[in-house]
């Protein structure tokens, strides 16, 4: 949506939308040929669904498998496919790393240099990620690097994330790894003045570690993926006039609520802490984005049965949320994960909008094959958020 | 649609259009959980339906509430959020004026002046129509406006609209209402030479306005909000080969219907001169815009059961359209005006497109729930008069 546009057409009222994301809920039939969502037992939601608008929404374009960036941003109200995080962002978000507009980013992984300085093993043969806490902790007391401040997190197993911080650092740098073995490191180069500053920063650090790691094989040496500067979003609300927070148990969420400007509650141990923390800050804010991780992870590892149980649990913590009373909820997912596949895919997500003034359609049931018949239809992700803010009345008419 | 691709595509040929817009058509359900054009009794358009192709359209985009304006924009083809009317135009267009290219419009409002020259009223204590049209009369006869035509017209209460006409003026100017009372009027200023040039026109007539009401308290001046020089837009002749005429009672919709190079037919007083209008001009022209209004201000008015006799009215009006055998017949909304909102809301438009050459759906009534599982799906409302160009087979195939 045009910013322009909608900066004429924003209203300020008192009306609360509650944004529940279910990661990765769309499924695929598996048992008794039912999706994991079809098969839940979901009374809460179906009683909901009745008095709501369902539809299906497409994350980034037909066919698009998403990642949670791109999935998050749609559901934000971006374009996932126009407006990009770096991967190097998006694993610093991941370790709840705080960027700053100074920041570039990039993922490394440990991997094992030979005698030739030619690459060996681009993941050093999966070192447990103690190791890997260890090799980070020499590194910063070994390696420095004159005139940025630098940052190296461990991630899991061979995997970590590197951000310096500075002034007039590009992020278009080429990736180190060589993406083969046999050949050695790639040289990191800068594609513009800005970058080619950062380019020789890391180029000084990489050589540092190569030194200080030399008798840490298998693990002596890293390879950079994914360089990217942070360039902080307009916020929800320089975009939607919305004070907006986030209720999330996982780094990467809390890390993209930050990222368009969201207040992150402290992070919740439990469904029940979630709750509490809604209910403690349900005046404080006009949008609250509520982030469920389990319906992803438990169709990523193939197992149907427990995504079911989630949905299920999920299903008892929407009923709680009607009880406050918020103008708008919605119920969707930033993709879908189906346990058939093991993994995010392409399949439109079913979602849910209930506001007192939407129109219902004649969904009685919250499933992939009901809400292919609700009537926002199949839409684009990126639309939800234009949804919301009408049913919330927060926008006024568009012309004369 | 991309106007060079069309022009390659376009047919010329006898098949006949009726395009009939019942202005705020969609609803929401209040009554028996039933929307207005659930509850009306319409066996015309049920047994219509059943033989066409239906759908739910989205004037603007998602979650967009649009004006009259958008809403026919968007009918008539164009993409209402890249081409826009201004204010003033819309105005001028409302009250029937016939704008020329050489013209800038503006809305006035009545206003009082205290003592100071600051705005007490910004709406002169809302006069009643009959002072504004002898106000209009006295400024009129006392106001010149060397160099330049000026055309001042009533609209209502304190409303009015002012037109000059000249060459070479502009419209980007600042409206002069400052939008809160204990201020002055603000000065017009223009943003580029042009404009600079209708301002200092302006702004000669907002100051003999001043001494020739001095006299008039509380409407001794007024305030002047969204100048807008008019730009015709191209013509359905231009970009879909069709002669095209409105049947149409009010003046806002002849005024829409001129802004495209529509003929505009006599205004008929009665549904039944509508039709005898469209027998009369039927063999004169290739597309009809019908436009029906009562049912959009019967929604406005929240009037639930009047909104359903005026679609039960249309019905039997429609029963009458088929007699003439047209090629293609829609029925649709500019927007939807749900009587439970009183007001134009975002929800998207039930819409039926008769052919022979149409592919029927499913459903065989027309309403809201029943459009969802239309063959047209959820679409934007700019891709109408394509379909009616296809359905009417004026268009080529396109490419090898």
């Amino acid at each position: 949506m045009n910013q322009d546009i909608l900066n004429e057409l924003i209203v300020r009222n008192d009306n609360k939308i509650v944004f529940i994301v279910m990661d990765g809920l769309g499924g695929l039939p598996m048992k008794d040929g039912r999706t994991e969502l079809e098969t839940a037992n979901t009374p809460n939601l179906d009683k909901l669904i009745t008095k709501s608008v369902c539809g299906m929404l497409d994350p980034a374009s037909p066919g698009i498998t998403p990642g949670s960036g791109p999935g998050h941003l749609a559901l934000f109200g971006f374009d996932p496919l126009e407006t990009q995080i770096g991967r190097g962002v998006l694993s610093a978000l991941g370790v709840d790393f705080e960027l700053t507009g100074k920041d570039v980013a990039a993922r490394l992984n440990f991997c094992t240099l030979d005698g030739d300085g030619k690459v060996s093993d681009r993941r050093a043969g999966r070192i447990p990620t103690e190791t890997n806490l260890k090799l980070c902790e020499k590194i910063r007391a070994n390696v420095k690097l004159p005139g940025v401040e630098y940052f190296l997190m461990t991630e899991s197993e061979h995997r970590a994330v590197l951000v310096i911080r500075g002034e007039g650092l590009g992020g278009n740098i080429n990736d180190t790894d060589p993406q083969v073995t046999g050949a050695p490191p790639r040289k990191a180069e800068g594609e513009d003045p800005a970058s080619r500053k950062s380019a020789e920063i890391f180029e000084n650090f990489f050589a540092q570690v190569r030194e200080v790691l030399k008798d840490d094989h298998p693990a002596n040496m890293v390879l950079a993926r994914g360089f990217a500067k942070f360039d902080p979003l307009p916020t929800m609300e320089d975009r939607f006039g919305l004070r907006s927070a986030a209720i999330a148990q996982y780094p990467m969420y809390r890390g993209l609520a930050r990222l368009v400007g969201m207040s992150v509650l402290p992070k919740p141990d439990t469904y029940q802490a979630m709750w509490e923390s809604l209910q403690q800050h349900y005046n404080d804010y006009d949008f609250f984005f509520v982030h469920f991780k389990k319906t992803d992870s438990t169709g990523e590892d193939g197992n149907f049965d427990e995504k079911v149980k989630k949905i299920e649990e999920i299903d008892r913590w929407v009923a709680q949320v009607e009880s406050l009373n918020p103008e708008v909820i919605i119920i969707t997912g930033d993709h879908s994960t189906p346990s058939y596949l093991k993994n995010h895919s392409w399949h439109p997500v079913p979602t849910l909008l209930y506001s007192k003034q939407c129109r219902p359609d004649r969904v009685t049931t919250f499933g992939e094959r009901d809400c292919n018949a609700g009537g926002i239809g199949r839409m684009a992700t990126k639309h939800l958020m234009m949804l919301a803010m009408a049913n919330a009345l927060r926008l006024k008419k568009f012309g004369a």
